[in-house]
């Protein structure tokens, strides 16, 4: 078995040769989802549900395309409008799920550490799609995959991700998976936004971005949580952009060819401007959700494949 | 035509051979969703429609899972959304929703009979999935199935029903099926939750746990519909579940191999112990959902196959 | 190519003999939606995404239906939880949905010309499901499908369209489909609820029922957006009804055959008595619905096929 997890709840647990399999499997899906017809029977018979205990357009959207595309039947819980609010607790929502026999349990909640709790829960495949601040390992390698392609290596790569730090679960998990890959990690944005003990991770921490971002091959914005902002450091948005805002004139301290990424949505204007995010020559943006899809489409398929695996031999 | 019928009003319109033939069909099915490959064709090229007026996250997401594993074309209406806002009669929806040519209509809606009228007005196969406190036929099925494959049969059974019978279509449509199945149906609960005029029905009354559970084979506990409580009879929910919430005590006066039942969703520690809901060698809660999902894949299979029957005759 | 668009963003930009094509291929998908299995392959491994900025439960259900009818992997997006909220715009929004590969987009959208807007920005196939008061393209065609199935052709009739015509989309992109059909059009309603400059396009005026309907094919009804109604002209629900709402008495103006439509949902006893609406011999309101899958099938199928041929040849 070439990818031997039953879940995958994080970066943490997976191996470099794990990740590169699973980016080789999407890369193959993305080429598929430029075909006129984009559709695959690797996960034909089996139900995908997404339990999504917090918004998010765009990443229940990818998955359900993804899913799609595979020909599961998919099926979208609205959690907000549902038995949670009744008083059931998330492990008896999860039991009755479970006991619909779904085959793929794609999950995002607020708390930290929900998912895991609720895999053990469970007997088919749990995918996190973001948990509190913790993981958020689908977001990860759809990074590692854009840059893979643009740069045509992930690996000895310099790195800067951007911005509130802190509140990051998109952040922990590209760290992680960066750093599994060998490449040099910058973290840039003001000692308020970036965590405690970061530093141990083997990263280097920079409250400047002209100094950050110097010679780098790839610069990670992050989203700007303004319902996280308190007033005590920062000013206003327009003071955050002069000083963590990606501009032109920061931007040219990295590599003449260095990328920019954002997993969006985007603030134009707080952390990014605009006119940059749009540039064909540098911005990855829409590669990254491009890649999203197929990113998810190999992690589903590489999931069901340990399952029949695993039923066959019950 | 082994199950004669156009429509799944209610359990009252159902023969007991009946009621096996569709329990036949669904332990099949039961089978079939424990399979890696959960797909079957029953409802290929057939439009199944979920128009739900109450919010009901599991009973929805089983008639979308049954419907999607047969081959459907399911699609569910957020009715609160809908053109009811805009003061569009309910009849006007279902004829609106008829024109669009569906072959099954599953109808949730708070007030009693509104689904029968419903089924009045449109030429496809009507679902009835728990109108006011009226009938929940697909519940009183998936119960039923449930209790067979625990005990082996679905007659001479002594079932204690415990809790708000008043105000529950669960209950009023068990009570039916288990009489038609010939088991000796006792009822339990507080005076004020017990509905008028019920013992005409042929079942035993009891007011007190200990007593009405003595020697029964099932015991299924009812969801405290916490919202119609008012504060004249029942103090607190400590005080019910401490008169009429099933724990290890009261339960020792079932047979030693009674099952625990619940429709969900729980309240733990009000109408039930969580720890006998977790039991595993007592508790058939799971599968009850499991259930579900088979015996709605089986009704809506015979259904279809009568619309098809009717629709070649025409 | 018989159908040489990319987009249907308006009738404006159709031709007669493209219309006809459209309406052609619609008809074989009415007949295809009366069958027990209705289900074909036009679609098939094709990504649709429903993106509706307003609710509209009927025009949704249709054009999803449709979809999933014809084998495409369908899509709601529920565009008020979305990013939206977070301040993204609806560039950003399209962008980042066109970067999943849809095939086809289906959007409707409070704002004239937002549709268009979206359209420049994809590379996929964009169809208009309602623009502020710009066009609302499938509902003309449906209501075309209806009238040349009632009366057996498309042209040298006299039509009235009744009501809050300065309001409404529906009546905008009527006047242009029937008008290129070479009919003769009758607008009726208040002088304060139709729009400036009307008769430059050809249309007769009238804002009295009996002498606008004398003699007409076909009674168009609109819907009166009562939330647009200001008290400064309109006293009341029961004063339109007694001016501008259709009965018995006004009806007996138009020709013995005259159809009655209207694009629903209804709002009985103020623009159109119930029993007028409900009677089978005149009313064709619930035709339209029927005809709404069949045309949004033909349009989804026509677009895809050009897009097929597009990439194609890339």
């Amino acid at each position: 078995m070439t990818f031997p997890h039953r879940h995958l709840l994080g970066i943490e647990a997976l191996r470099p040769e794990e990740i590169n399999t699973l980016l080789d499997l999407a890369d193959s899906y993305a080429a598929l989802n430029r075909q006129p017809d984009k559709h695959a029977d690797a996960l034909k018979g089996l139900t995908q549900i997404n339990m999504f205990f917090e918004n998010s357009t765009r990443t229940q959207a990818s998955f359900e395309i993804a899913g799609k595309r595979l020909g599961a039947d998919v099926m979208n819980m609205a959690m907000q409008a549902s038995s949670v609010k009744k008083g059931e607790t998330l492990i008896d929502t999860a039991l009755t799920l479970n006991a619909m026999h779904p085959d793929l349990l794609v999950v995002r909640h607020p708390q930290s550490g929900a998912v895991d709790l609720l895999a053990q829960k469970v007997n088919c495949a749990v995918l996190n799609a973001g948990d509190g601040r913790h993981e958020h390992p689908t977001q990860a390698l759809l990074d590692a995959l854009t840059i893979r392609r643009a740069k045509g290596r992930l690996h000895r790569l310099s790195i800067a991700i951007c911005g509130d730090i802190a509140h990051s679960r998109v952040a922990r998990s590209n760290i992680m998976l960066l750093g599994k890959m060998e490449n040099r990690i910058r973290l840039i944005g003001p000692p308020t936004l970036m965590p405690a003990g970061i530093s141990e991770f083997g990263v280097e921490v920079f409250n400047d971005m002209n100094e950050g971002l110097k010679d780098v091959d790839v610069v990670m914005m992050l989203r700007l949580q303004k319902e996280r902002m308190d007033g005590g450091f920062i000013p206003s948005e327009r003071e955050y952009y002069h000083r963590f805002g990606l501009d032109a004139d920061k931007l040219s301290n990295a590599k003449p060819d260095a990328i920019i990424m954002h997993p969006g949505p985007m603030n134009r204007g707080v952390e990014i401007d605009g006119t940059l995010a749009d540039d064909i020559n540098r911005s990855v943006i829409q590669d990254q959700v491009e890649m999203g899809v197929a990113v998810r489409m190999a992690a589903m398929d590489l999931l069901s494949q340990n399952l029949r695996l695993t039923r066959g031999a019950e």
